[in-house]
């Protein structure tokens, strides 16, 4: 396990970019050389890695020369255009988009639930929806034990979900807030400060936004639960880091709180904080910036038949996008 | 229909009760006099009605004599000790407490779904939890027309519902946040700025809170519904005016959006603002300060068999309590 990677980032100066940089660096990747890539916009910028100063490059075609393994993290359209280019000069590629998510032969993959399926891969995998990995980090060790069938879900997304610019969107929309000043969004359609936006993502024809629909789409690729059900209604909150989701989950098998806290507390990336009585459950201000997603406010669901209802948090930034990739990279 | 009242409020100066003063005015309540109490502390306050100064006094044990309609919105304890105080003096009682809400000889109401039950009062009336009001005020004519019984909620309930002082600490906690100053918070367990907090009301013995609990248990009365089933999750979000909430809710007969929108559209106290693709859906910051609650992104539940999904918006301040208290006393 000598071997060392000359690493890519695509989109290293946005929210998800900088978090690989640091996820790098902390879990101490074999890196032999980084290359940070983005728009013409951010060329010219630099960020810190190992003690260098490392500079951002502009993307170009010929960008993936001599690179062994390439992160993308600049929206769906870079993606789509980008990944191909560095498949074709030899990377294998982790991709955060959601693009390349549902293709057969790319595998989806949440390292604590289906590592085995990475070893599928033709040269990319894709880096699941960061909602959909933070739920399932919790739903997925009560499924094992219970056998889950369908959930109804409610999330309380936060705005560096959105990218850097949503985060300085919310910052000004308070500074002007606070003056009694208005101001005009532009990453969201309406004012996310003191607000709450039930919009995340585009809308489909059946109501649901793409976003909504990812939870059950991705989470049957991630379980290899063909037929699960998950009704899903995603809120964009005033937040600035990690996302939070209220679960109610349906199981096939009887279900009970104490085998529910036995098996959450044992599962890897996942912390169990769950005494409500001492005011004590995930909070997004409890997990922002940490690695583990935390879940709590367990209990039976008074209106399934084996269900229990429960409350999650993870830090989008990291399991929902760049600790996860970087993970993926780790199997490899 | 000449006839005046000599009317009280308890807890005139909270928020709660300043929006009462309010409604009473805007609503050309026949109010021959108004006697405005709360504790100690506000006495000497004063708030002005229909242009004129009315001073805050006290509140006693004698500060009924010659009321005939008395509101309390001062908080269970208050409510346990001076409720019977104002019914023995004569005064009929609208209380806004979750004191007397399940007892059988007091009339739980929300006028646009059970006016009736306000017959049967014996000189005390009990208004509803305010995000179960608010949710009903769109599940009830869903109800009418395809027989609910079931539900699964989220909601994103906003600061003012913990009255005045909470109003302050979340304004007081973003400025020292602004200047990066930690904050120790009173009204709530945890800092409310920026963050989310599971935890609405005290905690039972099975994990909900009472506040979940409501939801289900009120729901069941007004809509005398009484095997109605209700799992929530009560979320207390950074918004200062107006609660949100996510539903699935499951019906008896076979459902479609399209009928759903007729029903939702005919609703009395109800808009529908239902057009996602041009981003018009409710949100808080439209419907604070708005007698009507709106409800939107109706879809096709797609886990459930006859299901809806939907999002339902209201200022908890006028129908979550002071509009829904004053419509009471009018039906009197």
């Amino acid at each position: 396990m000598n071997k060392t990677y000359h690493v890519a980032i695509v989109g290293a100066t946005g929210a998800v970019g900088r978090e690989l940089v640091n996820v790098l660096e902390r879990r101490g990747f074999a890196v032999a050389s980084l290359r940070l890539l983005a728009s013409s916009r951010s060329a010219g910028c630099s960020l810190q890695f190992r003690g260098d100063t490392v500079p951002v490059h502009e993307l170009k075609e010929r960008s993936f020369d001599g690179i062994d393994l390439a992160f993308f993290s600049a929206g769906g359209e870079i993606s789509r255009r980008f990944v191909p280019l560095a498949r074709t000069a030899g990377a294998i590629v982790v991709d955060n988009s959601s693009v390349f998510r549902m293709e057969p032969d790319v595998p989806l993959v949440i390292p604590e639930i289906n590592r085995e399926d990475v070893h599928q891969h033709q040269g990319l995998i894709a880096n699941p929806n960061c909602t959909t990995a933070i739920t399932l980090m919790a739903l997925y060790p009560l499924h094992r034990a219970f056998r889950v069938w369908r959930m109804f879900a409610a999330s309380y997304q936060a705005v560096s979900g959105s990218g850097a610019r949503a985060i300085i969107e919310l910052k000004h929309q308070v500074e002007l807030g606070a003056q009694n000043l208005p101001s005009i969004p532009s990453v969201y359609p309406h004012p996310i400060a003191f607000n709450v936006i039930p919009h995340v993502d585009l809308f489909l024809d059946d109501g649901y936004t793409k976003e909504e629909r990812k939870m059950q789409n991705e989470s049957r690729r991630i379980m290899h639960l063909p037929n699960f059900r998950a009704s899903v209604t995603c809120v964009r909150v005033p937040v600035y880091r990690a996302h939070s989701v209220a679960v109610n989950a349906e199981f096939e098998r009887p279900v009970s709180v104490d085998e529910a806290h036995e098996v959450l507390a044992k599962a890897p990336g996942l912390e169990l904080v769950d005494e409500p009585r001492s005011n004590k459950y995930p909070m997004p201000i409890n997990v922002a910036g940490k690695d583990q997603c935390q879940v709590g406010r367990v209990r039976l669901d008074c209106a399934l038949e084996n269900g229990l209802a429960f409350w999650v948090c993870g830090d989008q930034l990291l399991k929902g996008a760049a600790l996860n990739a970087v993970q993926i990279a780790e199997l490899l």
